[in-house]
This record gives structure tokens, sequence and C-alpha cells, in this order.
């Protein structure tokens, strides 16, 4: 089999080894060896143990050199310590990709950082590419490759789809995962990057750039490697890149540090940098998710935003919080009001960017006056949001799925609703129908930021 | 039966009448009827409806002024134009609190607001109090009045508690209730206040603090009625008031104005008189609740905040979110961190003020852990953050029984965890022993400013 190029290795190898695999569950080698089998690869897989003959139901092998096959990945999850060993015997076997999910290296202070730097320096004389150390590793939506130790039942898999996460913690790499497979939005591939040692956020998202199966890039990051690369980047990517840049702060630098082992740059300047090179910046994780969420299942945003609610306190806080991100709000012409107003119940109060139908809304309210909105030409109205108290007793049972099923003409929607778990489960139904849906009005306005900004990109 | 003074009798009264009752399931006249039944009223309750005879197994009445005895509260659910001959009709009948959950007044235009002046009017001549126009009323979780027209299978109710909230927006109430019931956040009073055509934060702040079930009182406000009386009762609550003031920005204002008909001071001056007279201010609906949950569940912190975790990426986070809210960190001494090093195992990286277990850390680890952190004078530690990585494999599936189980001997912990329906799992099993659970970073940063704040007030 002929050699596959560069980081094509991480995503779509054609066999991977687990060098560390145990027999012995919560063990983080016997967990992504699990995950790899559970999330549904279907490469080969080549358990590494001297001790097994067997694991999982795979035959192990003693080293990864007793291997009968090529092996494209390899994931080592051994101690830090014997970690170099492993690589050398990486590099005889060909191996061009190696995910190292074990801590115990830069983040640990300086005999770690010496582990690290001999691991990168046999990497080099050996054209391997690394992933980690101290990471979940990496995640494909299509090739199904999953190296996380995080077990099918504490952690969804997404299925397939448009959105990239890279994440610097490995922590809100499976956050993102577990949500995003709980919301429907499909993942193309999320990296988690751990110390960089080798491979960082510019690679990926140069990778990602050319990736046809990526739409949407989120990236969750500390502190800059190669600056200038990073940079480089986002202006050439061409697609939507969205960052939460944490350690803001001196305290944030300093847990940053305990735990990445990198000193962090200034932060205001990074971001200015980040937001140059035509990046989004967002205050949050959670703004993050809710942002690449938008951009993967919705256009991009026209003309101003609109809301539609049976229940107008959030939206007062949302009208707040979009000012604040500069988000346009509609104006409707005074047409525009006539025509809800004479197609709505009295009680239905039609402002500028708010439609308020008050708690006595039922599902058919709702459904005539968001088909209004969306005929209106996108300048007038460029994105809709639906605000629900799924709660109130006047709104139907299967208002959820009436939404869900509704044609918008692609126009964009985004939907609001908090509650306890009947409000979640509706807001399942409309969230696997491609409609975002949001609990948090800060995450709402970040998504509904989003779409403006992508619109005003492409636009 | 003697009359019951003031706002007793919106919140224990001795029978209560609903005026406008239903039999059509999802009218509001109807849930509000049932929500007084199955959240466990236990006084009198007369559906009052000219129509009926019966109505969900309740005798009704053609007018109140047929009711047999005496009724302490009036919950009026009819449209506007007839609720001022419902007003006449309570004064008549010598009812003293009346809840007006219909809309249609003064929310609604000119014509609306006549309607509520000639309301109040009634209730001026009379002695009656009001709540409402436009809100869903009143909850108490000790006498389990519920106005509300949430039916069960869509809201919670939560447990009798030490938590107030008020609130003018009804959509907020009703989450505060169902995110309540999820999380064993016990409640003594919830009002949903609406138009404040007579009764207002001024008066239910002053109430509550005599009412001896409350310890903590949140507030959603988008604008002042009587900004003097309100400060007044916040400068002499002696109990801890936390604030989210909504409508900070013109176009909040705009939404605000469509939604309550009432114009709004201005953000930073109202802000600032609020903190002044002694309240929280706090960033967002979410965190609103996030710090009056830190506030009922645990005791105030005396000294810095700590982290300890297995999976340091939200601990960045929440560094620098800490910082922003001036929340003080600790700073371990050198014999302290010692004692952490040599009782736990080498991956463990102990920094000042966050403990990074790595994401091999068992459920021994972080028992040991806190274990040491809470026997630590509350001078060097005074709150123990817990942030898990549920999804880990290394950590055992029984941890958060365990962590429930631990005696922190009155040291205030908090904990964050954030992934799916597992994660979820987890943190309801913690919530329910007492420790508040956050899976947001910037609330569970209002939480831990919550305890330090009050722990500084009353140190």
């Amino acid at each position: 089999m002929e050699a596959i190029s560069d980081l094509d290795g991480f995503f779509e190898p054609r066999a991977v080894a687990v060098i560390g695999a145990s027999s012995r569950p919560g063990k983080i080698g016997h967990e992504s060896l699990r995950s790899l089998i559970m999330t549904g690869y279907s490469g080969k897989i080549y358990p590494v143990n001297p001790k097994a003959e067997e694991i999982l139901n795979l035959r192990a092998y003693p080293s990864i050199l007793d291997v009968p096959g090529e092996v494209d990945l390899a994931v080592i999850t051994l101690p830090a310590p014997v970690v170099p060993e492993a690589m050398r015997q990486c590099a005889r076997k060909g191996v061009k990709a190696v995910v190292i999910i074990s801590g115990g290296f830069g983040e640990a202070g300086p005999q770690g950082k010496e582990l690290e730097d001999e691991v990168v320096r046999i990497a080099r004389e050996n054209g391997i590419r690394i992933i980690g150390p101290n990471c979940i590793g990496v995640f494909d939506g299509y090739s199904r490759v999953d190296t996380s130790f995080q077990p099918h039942e504490r952690m969804g898999r997404p299925g397939p789809g448009p959105a990239a996460f890279l994440s610097q913690s490995g922590t809100f790499g499976a956050t993102f995962l577990d949500w995003a497979a709980e919301d429907s939005l499909g993942v193309s591939k999320m990296t988690s990057l751990g110390n960089r040692a080798d491979v960082d956020e510019a690679d990926i998202i140069g990778y990602l750039a050319d990736d046809e199966r990526t739409k949407v890039i989120g990236v969750y990051i500390e502190s800059f490697t190669r600056g200038r690369e990073l940079l480089n980047s986002i202006r050439n990517c061409g697609k939507p890149v969205v960052v939460y840049k944490a350690s803001k702060t001196e305290k944030g630098a300093t847990a940053a540090v305990s735990h990445t082992g990198r000193m962090v740059a200034r932060h205001e300047v990074a971001t200015a940098a980040l937001r140059q090179a035509g990046a989004l910046i967002v205050d949050s994780f959670g703004e993050l998710y809710a942002a690449v969420k938008a951009l993967a299942k919705q256009h991009p945003a026209v003309g101003g935003s609109v809301m539609v609610t049976n229940g107008a306190g959030p939206c007062v806080m949302a009208a707040d919080e979009l000012s604040l991100r500069k988000v346009p709000l509609a104006k409707l012409s005074e047409d525009s009001k006539e025509r809800l107003r004479s197609n709505l119940p009295p009680y239905a109060l039609v402002g500028d960017f708010v439609l308020d139908l008050t708690g006595s809304a039922s599902a058919e309210d709702y459904l005539k006056a968001i088909k209004i909105l969306a005929d209106l030409d996108e300048r007038e109205v460029g994105l809709i949001g639906v605000f629900i108290v799924f709660q109130d007793s006047p709104l139907e049972d299967d208002f959820a799925e009436m939404l869900a099923n509704f044609d918008s003409k692609g126009k964009p929607m985004l939907v609001f609703a908090a509650g306890g778990r009947y409000t979640r489960e509706k807001r399942r139904i409309i969230e696997a129908a491609g409609i975002p849906t949001y609990d948090d009005v800060r995450e709402y306005s970040a998504a509904a930021m989003a779409l403006h900004w992508w619109g005003s990109r492409i636009g």
C-alpha cells in the first residue's frame, strides 16, 4: 500500500495501531481501542501489548514491529518515559502519523519537557507528524476514526457533517462531541491538540481549508504556537473560522501554564490579530459551540434579525446582547406590520423587531407569523429568531414537529427555549430537523452574530 | 374567618377563587386552576364560571359573589375588557389579594392602559392588592399556592426551600421553576410581577425580608417602578439580593416597551444604584439562577477559590472569568502543596489555585484532594470548585454518589461538569445532595462570586 500524505494519516488511516492497548476496562489504552471499534472505524485495528494475545476480540501484537500489515496511524497511550522508545519503533515501522494521548510531558515540568523534546526529535528525523501529547486525539465523523478514551456509555458520538472543531483542551473537545451528538450536529473532524508538540492549529486549519466536507471551523485556544502561520491559515481558509481564546487574564494564564506548559501572548493583541485575519471572536466556549452549530446548520443572514415569541423576557435580554454584538435588528416596514397584524389575533403585539404573540399564542399563530416573515425580502428580514415558552399551555404539544417541518425557503432560523426535560425534548426534535436551538440568550446571540457576520463576509 | 394582612393573601391564602376557570384543557383559566390542584395547595379552591357546574371535579360558581365561604386570593384569567367588572365583584366579596394573569392591559397600548388604570383605581378604593396583570402570578413552595398556567407535564415544580425569585418576565419565572425542580433547588416564593400595576419589587422584597423561610432573593428586572422604594427595600433586607437587570441597551429598551409598557431608566445609573443599595449585579439570567442556587445551597465563602479537576480547559476559562469578577483565587501555601503532592499520584499537577489530577484521575484522587482542601483553614481555601469530566474512563462510575456523600464540614463546594445525558444524570445526583452544579463557566463564576460576595458582606 502506498504511503498517504501528511495529515490524512490522522483522519483517513487504512490501519491503526494502539500502542499501550489494555484489556482492562477504564484504562485509557483500553478505551481508546474500544472507541475505534464502537464508533465504527472500518480499517484494520491492531492492539499492541506484549502481555496480551487478544484484546476486545482483536489479535494483539507484542510490538508494532510485529504487526503484519502497514500502519498509517499509531495511537500511543503508554506512560511518558517509554514513549520515545515506542516512537522509534513507529519510525522503523514507517508510521507517519502518531497521536500521543499520554500526559506527563511538557505540562508536567522540566523532565517532561525533555521527554517531549526527544519525542519531537525522533518525529522530525523520521518524517512523522504528532498530535499531542496530553490530548484525546482525533475524531472523524466520516471515517469514524476515534481515539478518545471516553466510553460511548458516557459520551455521545456525532454523525458525519460540516462542523470541524479543534481544541487545545481535550475536555472541551469531549464536551463538543457530546453536545454535537445530542444536537444532531454533524461533525467532519474534531482534533484535540493538547501540548501541540508538533501539529498545531495552523496545520489543522490549513488541512481543513482543503477538506470539502468541512464547512465551518471552531477553535478553542489558550495560547499561540506559531502566530504568523496561524493567522495565515485563517486568512487563506475561505471558510468561517470562529475562535474562543481563553487565558485572557493573568490568572487564566497561570492556570493555563500548569495545564499546557506554554506562556500566553497578550490577549488583546492576539484577539485583534485573529479578528484581522478574518476570524470571528466569541466570548465563551458555549458561544463558540453555539456559533459553530448555527453556521453548520443554517445559511448566513443578509438583513436584520427579528424575534417571534410567546414570552418576551428573553427577547429583551436578546435585544441587549445582539446590540452589544452589533448584530443588526430588523425594522419591519409599516406594510409588513400591517400584514402581520391583519393575519394575527388581536393579542399579538407587533414591534419593529419583536413579535410578541403573548402567552395566549397557538402553534398556528407562530406558523402564520413565521411564514409572513420568511416571505419578506431577505434585506428586510434576514434571520428569524423563534423564542418559545414550550411550557405555556395554549401552545399545542406538537408545535415542535410543526416547526421542524416548516420550510423557511432558505431563510435562516434559530430557536430559543429554556426549561427542563419537556423543553429539552422539544428542542431535540427541532435540532434533528436542522434548526439550531439554544437555552442561553448570550449563546443565541453569538449564533445570530455568526450568521450575520458570515452573511456580510460573503455578501 | 379573620382578614389576613397585606401580601399574605397571595402566598398563604386560606381559599382561592379562579375567575375565568375553564373546562377546556390548554386554556389559561383551566391550567391555572389545575396547577393549584396538582401542585398540592390544600386550601379551598373555587372555580368561577357562569357556564359550568363543575370543573376538574370542583364545584363551579357563576360569580365570586356566589362562593359560599370567604376568599383570600382571586386569580383572574378573563379577557381584559371584563376584568374591571370582576374586580368590582372581588371588592364586594371582600377579597384583598388579586392575581391578574390576563394580558391586554398597559403592554397592549393606550386602550389597555386605560383598562389597567381602571382596575388599579378599583383596587385602591377597596384596599385590594394586585399582582400583574400580564403575568403567571405566584408560586409558594410551602403553601403550594401555584397560579401558573404551565401544566405539570411541561414544567416541573420545586419543593420548599430557601430561594425566592421575582421576575418582571413570566417566562423567566417559568424557567426558574422548571430548572429549580430539576436541580432540587428548594423555593420559598416565586412572584411573576408582569406589568406591576400595583405590587412591585419593593413590596415583595420588603415582604421577603420578614419571611423566615427565605434565605436568598433573586430579581429579574427590566425597569424601575418606584426606584427609591426598591433601593430602600434592598438596603433594609438583610438577606442576599441578586439582580439581573435587562434592557441595558436602546434596543433592549425598545423590546421591553412592547412587552411591559414602561420606559427604562438609564442602565448604568440603575445598576450602580442597585449595587450601592447592597445588591449583587450579574450579567445574565443564567448567572442570576446560578448565583441564587449557590447562595441557597451553600455557605458563603471566606478565603480564595481553588479548583480541582481532571481536565483543565474549563479551569483556564474559569480563572479568567473569576478574575474579571474580582473573585479571590487561593494561593496555596508550600506546606499545603507538599501535603497534596505527597498524597496524590505523580501525575497530579499542583498549582497555586488549580489542582490538575489529569485525565488519569480516579475518584479516590479527587476525594483525597478535596479532603485535604476542606481541612485547610477557610482563609487559605474558602471555596472548593470541583471540575469534573465525567466522560473520562478512568473516573469510576459511582464518583457522583461518593461526592454527594462527602462531608466538606461546611466549606462551600461548587461543581462544574459539561456534557450530554450521562453528565446530566451525574449532576442531578450531586444537586440532590445540596451541591450546586454548572455546565457553563460564566454561570459557575457568577455562583462563586456570589458566595465570596456574601462571605465578605457578613464576614
